[in-house]
């Protein structure tokens, strides 16, 4: 098993809303998540105390971030400092995403 | 401009080595660098404290981190504690990559 390059097998994995499933892995203070939506699933609205950026991989889905709205694509980033209230809606089609979490988010280990 | 969506022309942009071309955009605790790599470019070997995280999203490179070597491609994910040594060298396609650092490395701001 290699220290610097986990494969997806060796990622922890949790379904965190209904279509949303995440496989993890983290330094001490980087948590990476791989995100993948299904059509029409929905990232409820929430916030957390750690800071978020990511980008959209694959698919389209509609970004909720404080009181700003986006629909992104493959490419897209976002920065979302701690405290503010996210929410994600996907479109019609499968789609993935790259979140990264300063601190870890330890339930997601 | 948004708080949360930044779009490539607001990001700052440098090249780090030659071929190797950076645009970045921070929280307050994480920096974004999408970086484009041309066919042959190589990231010399550095270390910094910084934990860095990553994806390579187009292309191949071998990636040298440490004591461990491996050939990546669109997909696969990277972790580096802080400290830690390490070298990338593209091969003859141009490479595009995701990294995240916490801290922010305040010279690619």
């Amino acid at each position: 098993m290699s220290r610097f390059f986990p494969t997806p097998d060796e990622c922890a994995r949790h379904t965190i809303f209904p279509g949303v499933h995440i496989r993890t892995c983290a330094t001490d203070r980087l948590m990476v998540s791989v995100v993948d939506l299904e059509p029409h699933a929905v990232v409820e609205e929430h916030a957390h105390p750690h800071d978020q950026v990511g980008m959209l991989l694959e698919g389209k889905a509609i970004f909720i971030v404080g009181d700003e709205q986006k629909t992104l694509q493959a490419g897209d980033v976002w920065c979302i400092p701690g405290g503010v209230r996210h929410k994600v809606i996907t479109l019609d089609q499968p789609t993935r995403a790259l979140d990264i979490f300063t601190p870890v988010r330890e339930e997601y280990l």
